[in-house]
Parts: structure tokens; C-alpha cells; sequence
């Protein structure tokens, strides 16, 4: 891999493109050039990276020439489109979306757990989903530690985890309802001020939504683990940024508070924030625009003989998309 | 019992007091009377009952003279203080704060429930948790099927579960926000407009909360059922009014989604709303003021051999404390 790379971010205009290049900026990483592609609609508007304008060119399966990394996060449907033309172009595409993360030949990386699985790769890499990642970041060490069997999670997910325009719609009917006007919505399918909707995704038969499987499913994955287990309720919170998740998790070896915070300290980008007696633990608030995810409340479960509860909070749009994405192009680097 | 009672309201003032005097109304509650108790600082306030000013009275330990049924809801302090006195003074105390709740010789009851309970009173009976009477509309008629063995559950919360100085913290936190002002706090340790807080009442040396407990240790007293253990996170939303609360749980029994739908669909005080391909669900928007709870989400649990998931949202101020308590009310008009 060129090692100071042409990258591109597909999806440059959507709220986890722009904060892939707020990160790449950020983290200083090399990039040779930079390219910024999107919907016709978008073309012609002009970011900033690294203080210079850099105009937004249009996304087409030839647009790939002479780029080495492309960033993708402009939706699973862009994603299959698009991405195989990319990499015969001769691009390593790490996508956000979920078009590929289940396929076989694709490696599903969160790159503290499995970076090793990069090496894999045959042109996509795929990014977890943002939920899955965070809740990993806590969960995997104290799997690798103590032998996870199964795990109860619900979550509290934040607006900007489906796009820019649920952040508007968000911000628009708290002023509608100060304003004692109508509230307006087009994004969810109800109200999502001072309201929770239990909906993150579209429903499948079985009466869970996609988003409550890929714990499950993608966690497995990225674990190495086919024999994980996930119950999970995702939902829709009107919190702006960053996502948290509330987890009982099962393990095969006997466990200890004391134990599991030992392991949660050692592990990389993850804050404990665990002084219940000061009133601190993690919050979405405080964890918004931060890289690390914060891991507290952790307790032995009440219901579960070797069990732990604890409450993971992390920003979906860094380490739940953008920084998990810059991380893997990171590892792109350091392989031979 | 007198069958047409004079009644006190203690705390009439509070988020809940309120809310008792409208169901009393609402429901016809037979009144020969109402008495209005608060602290010293709320009298001479006049409130309106049946379309009559009631003037709030000062709440001493001799105020219950000729009363027959008293709604306590101004905190467990003033009710281990005043609700014995209240006894002594022949009245029958219905408690709704968590002061008397495991005390052996005190009822613990939610109507649809264990309304016999009731017979067994020595002067007081108690009101449970809020979220443990929603959770438990849900999870009790489950139980008598199939033998609940455990729960995991996780909340999320209404500010009105802490009172009116939290609706009105949430109210004015979001104007700072829309002003571009600092946001002020003297209820919550943290903001709480656009933030969750995993942190309801106050923490134990377990690393749980007291309200975390409250769904275990009141579950079994209600249920009759000593063996039932139930893992909890309690988490605070920025939501006005309702609470709702995500749950797994195991059975003894096999069970399928239709056996489960065909329970709740005969359970008293209980709606279901679960059409998720219309995006029916319930949603705490959609429960506040209605006095049913609403149960939705009905899935198989997909890490446990015997489990259902489901989701309940519910009026705290009103199944969660208000309704709950005038229904304990008309039960004890029933009592030979």
C-alpha cells in the first residue's frame, strides 16, 4: 500500500462523511491527496480539509482511478453499486454500510478486536455497525477474559445515527412544540422529541428489526465467536450524539467486579467512568466527539450466575463509524 | 368501610397529588369528602375538585381526624413520619412511596394482580415502584402462563417520575439550549435535555440503584413468586411523561409469540400494540394520560431456549402511581 495514499470519502456530504474527514484531518493521517465524492445533488459544494477548499466531485463507478483508499458511507445500495468497481479500479474500500459486512470474503474489522483480519482482505473491508462496535469495545475484552456466552442489551440510540436530516428533524420539533406549532416529521415514523421509539431499522419477520440482529450476527463475526448469543432491543432516544447500550452478559468463568474492571482498563480506546458515588458513569453528553468509547455501572448481574451488567456509551459517528473506518485505513498502512 | 368515604390526598400539591385528584374525579371515586394535606408552604393554595376550590390544608400527624382513606404521595420520610398516626387515627393509609413496600405486615398490591392482598391490611397498603407496576401489567399475566423464571430489563424513565421541579429542569434546559445559554441544573447531577442518565434514585454498595432493585424485590412480593430474580438498569429520558421498559425474560414453560399475544390480549388494564409492519408500537408519547399500559415488541428471545422479549410503556403518574392507588382504593370500598 502507497503510503502516503490518494483516499476518497464517498458519502462526503452525510454526517459520518464529514466526520471521516474531520478524523483523517485530525489524526494526521497521510494522505497524498484527498477526493470527495457524492450524489449529483451535492457536486459543486466545497469542504475543507486541512484549511484548503476541496469541491465535492461526482460519485460514478469511474470515478476510482488513481485512488488508493476509498472511505465509503453513502448507504448499502451505493455501497453494491459501487464498491466492486472501485476495487477493480484498483482501490481497498472500507465501507461503513452493511452491504457487505456478513459476506464471507469480506473481513468485518473494529481494529482493537480482529486488525488481524485485515490481511484478508480482497479489495472491501467492512465497518461494523455503529451499535456493534461500541458495545464490543466492552464486551470483547471481557470475552477474551472470561469466555462470553450470551449477552441482554438495550439501546439508546442517538438521531444522528440515521443521517443529517433526523438531527434537523430533532431540532425542528422541539422549536415546534416551544412554539406550540404542529410538530412536523419526515425521517421516523412518529415523533421523536420527549418521545423513545423502539425502531432502529426495518423489521423482519420474526418481529426483531436488522439493527437488533447485527449484535448478534456481526459480533460473532468480529469475535470469532459462532456461538455468541444477543437479545436486543435497539431504540431510538432524542439524544443528538452518541450512542449507549445497557448489557447483562453471561460467561463461562466465574467473574468479579473487581476482575472485570482490571480487564476494561487494559483495553485499548475504552474510558472506565465508573464513580457511581460522585455521580459519574458514562453519558452520551459527555462522550459526543470523543474518540474513546466510556465503559461504567459495572456490577455482577442479579439473574445470571457468572454475570455482569455495565453501560457502554460511545460517539456512532467516530467510533462507531468514521474513526473505526480511519482505523482500519491506518492498518491498510502497516500491512507489507 | 364507609361506602362513601372521606378521602385525604397528602402531598396533593406534588406531581402525583395532582394527578390522584383527577382520578378520583375521572373515575368517580364516591367521596363524601376530600381532604387536601401538603407541606406548610403549599397552604392556602386552593386546587379544584369536582368543579369546587378545595383550599390545601396543612398535613400534621392530627390531620386525619374522621378520614377513612388516605392517598399518601409527598415521600417515604413524611409517610414513615405521619402515615402511622394516620392509622392510629382510624384511617386506612394507601401508601405510594417505597417506605412501607417490604414491610411484612403491609400489602403490596397491584390490583389486576393480587388485589386479595388488600384483606390482609393492618392500616397501610402499599403502592408499588412505578416501573415496577408497568413492567409487572406486562410480565405478571406471562408469569401465571408460562412461569416466569427471570428478567433482564432496562428503562427509560420520564422525568415525571422524579416530580414537577424535573419536568420543569427538562423544560427550561431545552429553552437555554435553543437561547445559546448555559444550561442550568438543580434536580438531575447532569443535563438531561438530549442526554440519558443511568441513574435513577440513588446508588447501593452493589453498584445498583435502589429503583434498580425495586423490580426483583417487589416483583416477588406481588407475584408471590420469592424465586424470581430480575437483572435492571434504570435509565433517565428526556421524556416528559411515561415510562417504558425493555425486557427479556424466561420462562419454565415453552412458549411462542402467539401464546404470548393470546395472554396479554386477555389481561385487565393491558392494551397490545404490536403492528410493526404499520409501525405500531407503544411509545411513552402515545401512554401518557391513558391508564392502561401498552405491550409491544413480542418476540422470542433469541438467547434464551424459553425467553420472550417484549416492550411496555406506561403513565407512571397514573398506573405507576396515581391510578394504582384509587384502584386500591375502590378494591378496599369492595372489602366486606
Amino acid at each position: 500500500m502507497n503510503q502516503n495514499p490518494h483516499v476518497a470519502v464517498v458519502g462526503a456530504t452525510g454526517a459520518v462523511g464529514v466526520e471521516m474527514i474531520r478524523t483523517l484531518e485530525r489524526r494526521g493521517f497521510p494522505t497524498s491527496r484527498l477526493t470527495l465524492l457524492a450524489s449529483a445533488r451535492s457536486v459543486g459544494r466545497q469542504l475543507t480539509y486541512r484549511g484548503e477548499p476541496v469541491a465535492v466531485a461526482e460519485l460514478t463507478a469511474d470515478a476510482f482511478a488513481g485512488i488508493d483508499i476509498a472511505l465509503f458511507s453513502a448507504g448499502g445500495g451505493i455501497s453494491k453499486e459501487i464498491a466492486p468497481a472501485a476495487v477493480k479500479a484498483g482501490c481497498v474500500v472500507v465501507d461503513n454500510s452493511s452491504a457487505f459486512r456478513m459476506d464471507p470474503t469480506v473481513p468485518l474489522v473494529v481494529p482493537e478486536i480482529n486488525a488481524a483480519d485485515i490481511a484478508q482482505h480482497q479489495g472491501i473491508i467492512a465497518n461494523p455497525n455503529c451499535t456493534t462496535a461500541i458495545t464490543l469495545m466492552a464486551l470483547h475484552p471481557l470475552h477474551a477474559a472470561f469466555g462470553c456466552r450470551r449477552i441482554f442489551a438495550s439501546t439508546y440510540q442517538a438521531v444522528s445515527g440515521t443521517g443529517a436530516k433526523a438531527i434537523e428533524e430533532l431540532r425542528q420539533q422541539v422549536q415546534q412544540i416551544a412554539a406550540g406549532q404542529p410538530v412536523t416529521r419526515s425521517v421516523y415514523p412518529h415523533q421523536i422529541a420527549f418521545n423513545v421509539l423502539p425502531h432502529v431499522d426495518s423489521f423482519l419477520p420474526t418481529g426483531y428489526t436488522k439493527e437488533e440482529m447485527k449484535l448478534e450476527n456481526e459480533g460473532r463475526k468480529i469475535m470469532h465467536h459462532p456461538a455468541f448469543r444477543a437479545s436486543v432491543t435497539c431504540v431510538r432516544v432524542p439524544v443528538y450524539r452518541a450512542h449507549s447500550v445497557a448489557v447483562s452478559a453471561e460467561f463461562e468463568q466465574p467473574v468479579s467486579v473487581e476482575a472485570a474492571l482490571e480487564v476494561l482498563g487494559r483495553a485499548p480506546g475504552l474510558d472506565i467512568v465508573d464513580d457511581p458515588a460522585n455521580a459519574a458513569y458514562p453519558l452520551p453528553l459527555a462522550q459526543a466527539e470523543k474518540d474513546n468509547c466510556a465503559v461504567g455501572r459495572v456490577r455482577l448481574d442479579c439473574a445470571l450466575d457468572n454475570g455482569l451488567c455495565f453501560w457502554v456509551s460511545g460517539d456512532q459517528l467516530l467510533k462507531g463509524a468514521a474513526l473505526n473506518a480511519v482505523q482500519i485505513a491506518e492498518a491498510l498502512l502497516k500491512l507489507a
